[in-house]
């Protein structure tokens, strides 16, 4: 099964990455509000079942894939084409 | 309206991040297979039509956000909560 995976900075978490994007794009002309800026990572996991899969990402995310003292998670889970 | 940003290294392009993820969750004791980590943006921009926040958007991805020759990009946009 394919997982995505969205890492992204807690609200009132300081962002520096967000806030360099944001500054450079109104530099360009572009009229944007805040912009944050976190990680996506796409993997392909074993499990052909949704709630283990998602059981299983869940603890990758939290021993590895996001902070979860300063980030929050998002999982999304899709069967494999072909499986 | 509320943009998200999601910017990949294209395939074929070598992505150390993502071989980092991979070979770090094995260790871990994961069964994955191939990780690949791109970056996500959440943007919030002043266009209220779908069509010309796209529009918006995708120059910014070709002028800051992604690198177009690595680097693929997918735009998903939603209403800001309240407009």
């Amino acid at each position: 099964m394919r997982a995505t995976v969205l890492v992204r900075p807690k609200h009132g978490i300081l962002d520096p990455q967000g806030q360099a994007v944001e500054s450079s794009l109104r530099q360009l002309g572009f009229a944007v509000g805040e912009a944050r800026v976190g990680r996506v990572v796409d993997l392909e996991v074993e499990s052909n079942d949704l709630a283990g899969a998602r059981a299983e990402v869940e603890r990758m995310c939290e021993q590895l894939l996001a902070n979860p003292l300063i980030e929050s998670y998002e999982i999304e889970l899709a069967e494999t084409p072909g499986e």
